[in-house]
């Protein structure tokens, strides 16, 4: 994808971007915290796509071409879906002939691409690095799950499960428990209540098929030499 | 439910109660503060059940028959499930023969009773209010949905559609978008991704069948004369 | 509900009802054979709620106002929903803006209505009977799962699990397997393909909440106890 | 996947497989027909994986090595993991000790991947044919959706909404409903209730991510040219 026509992409996911050509956030920081909304109410809010964060041609064993695709056509396409939606939900909600369950087939599409729009943007922030976790955040995570082994195992397990199928594996921190582990998700749309997410991995089969087929375990080697475990050290 | 009876539940909800009969939190703040777990290791963890934060026969519209079901077989029920799913998940990782699909059959359990411990806790700690909202409280809300009322009307319609099925409606704060907004959410285990739980409305069968049958609007109806407006404000 | 006011109910969950008032069906073999449809078109097709086939007053402990809820407000609730949902359907496929993915939030909850009516059509014609199993299907289902205790103790074991959540418990023979067997389905959407229910358990919380609270335990014996084994015969 | 190979997978899918080597089916009638069981008993079955009814290289549009691993792995996969759950939940029954939801969540992976494995056969068995209805199946398809291209217009529409996510579209005989007519499906586990599968495809990313990455319309096509409709006319 060129310099313009990511631009135009970059601009397309918002019903009234406001993002300038020269303003495309280059780097992690920028892709984290620079969001550019157009609203903060609830019915009219369009979502702007968050920019790569890393070069797409830069990871190992993660081709240029089934990143940029998996940037473009699935979070992108969940961007643009969001923002369609919420136009169709202030349509049905103003329409007094619209049924419940109408409305909520309508509410669920939006709970879905939340979850694809928000997991997205943590997946790719947390990729780019060199794999290698700090010493602090091993220890960290030791305290949580006895040795940091025995969480990448589980963390690991999980995404084998997946594969094949679709879903997140999520290391998450969940507020109300005060505990952090990791989960299963599902269809973008599970998700442990109240649980900040720490490091995402996605498992739909967009994030390895076209590099691997369906050997999910060499995308897992992959996933995790690739993961940017600063970014994921801010999480905690 | 007795006194004893009850302390007898909250203990055996916790393989290892370090909660103290005399101990028991009695308000709202000794329910969401008081937490008292017997570890932070994500494989050990053992949740205590929180108490009810007011007395079940308080409630307008609400009978102390079904308050006092839906929290000891309802929330309690999960608890324990949710106690009871941590040990088979450590048998199963520890054993080299468990297929990861069969893994994830369990982490998938523990997702589903995580999200009804949870939303459960949040529900009954927004009950036992007189259901008046404080003016700034209004206010917020009205900045996110353009009117208080327009918030209101979205989040009945949620409940309506879901009414005769089982699910959540949930306001919540997605820090992600920076964004208060309404969800549907069903099976305790859909949630919005990264996202605080504000105002939580059970909706499965369990929280008004015994007392309204299939008449989920007159529910609904109770659930807002009984909102503590004052827990949902400090969790804005 | 009285007569004329059953007749209502009946008449309206189908937009051109065919039934006339003296053709109601009284008796099982109506309720099940004498289906009226409006139309063999998909598009157009509106279905028409079949009558109880038993008295509703005539079960042994499920109270007639549990069981007429249920059959009035659940099911015919997901007939009319269902009926409605069509016309939706049409009307967004005849417009080209409508994406795709805002289409298949109807076609979801069509199938999730779909799934409602057809398992309480099958659900309330295996009621009604003095459950006592026939010997010839007695061995009949002994060949398919070693003995016919060891079938009602894992259709029994399913139930329990669903109660506090939603679901179905059904015995179906899998046409493509060759396979009489025991499935756990949720959310009226989930079924094994191409498999016919043989005998079908409601595990709603409307199904028994009214009667019997959170003790889904006491609600399946209730079920085994009524059982209209003949009508289950035919289906095998 | 050479000859010998193949033979092994095949037989490696069944745990007392009773194929022998020069038993292999290789005609769409033997895979439809000539299935091999060790067991018509629910505990005891085991399923052996039925051969691709045409040769993984001659589909138009659609690679040998997508063809081949969606064949061997995921339809493959799912064989296995069915034959394994099955041994897992008979242990669990046997043990008085498992808890109903633990059993369910066991019970759950089994209606999935039941979904999985009899979706994916009847997918490939209306697969390697030249793509051309006959006119009595476009007649009779046109007597249920109107027009022929209003039927293949709908079925289309779900399959793109389905891009990007998990999923089946299936053209189905609603046997209660007595009614031809489009599902949308989701995850293996949905399906319509008492349903014959008429046609069936496949829009997991697995089915055609390695051949069009993200462009789910372009393999929409491939699978209407490939559609081996004698097949599709014995199952109306």
């Amino acid at each position: 994808m060129s310099h313009s026509s990511r631009r135009e992409f970059l601009q397309a996911t918002a019903v009234a971007s406001l993002v300038a050509a020269n303003a495309i956030p280059a780097t992690l920081e920028a892709a984290e915290d620079k969001k550019v909304n157009s609203s903060t109410n609830a019915f009219d809010y369009q979502h702007t796509a968050a920019p790569l964060p890393f070069d797409a041609k830069s990871l190992k064993g993660l081709s240029e071409k089934l990143i940029q695709s998996h940037w473009e056509n699935n979070y992108g396409g969940a961007v643009k879906a969001l923002n369609t939606l919420r136009g169709r939900l202030v349509q049905a909600l103003n329409d007094a002939n619209t049924p419940p369950y109408v409305y909520n087939g309508l509410k669920r599409e939006q709970l879905i691409r939340t979850g694809s729009v928000v997991l997205h943007e943590f997946y790719f922030a947390n990729l780019g690095g060199d794999g290698k976790a700090p010493a602090d955040l091993r220890t960290r995570i030791a305290a949580s799950f006895g040795t940091f082994d025995a969480w990448e195992s589980e963390f690991r397990k999980i995404g084998l499960g997946l594969g094949g199928g679709s879903g997140w594996v999520v290391l998450g921190y969940n507020t109300r428990l005060k505990l952090l582990e990791n989960y299963w998700m599902a269809d973008h749309s599970t998700h442990a209540a109240d649980t900040r997410p720490v490091l995402v991995m996605d498992m739909y089969e967009h994030a390895f098929q076209m590099d691997y087929g369906a050997a999910a375990a060499k995308y897992i080697d992959a996933f995790f030499a690739n993961i940017q475990w600063d970014a994921v050290a801010k999480r905690v």
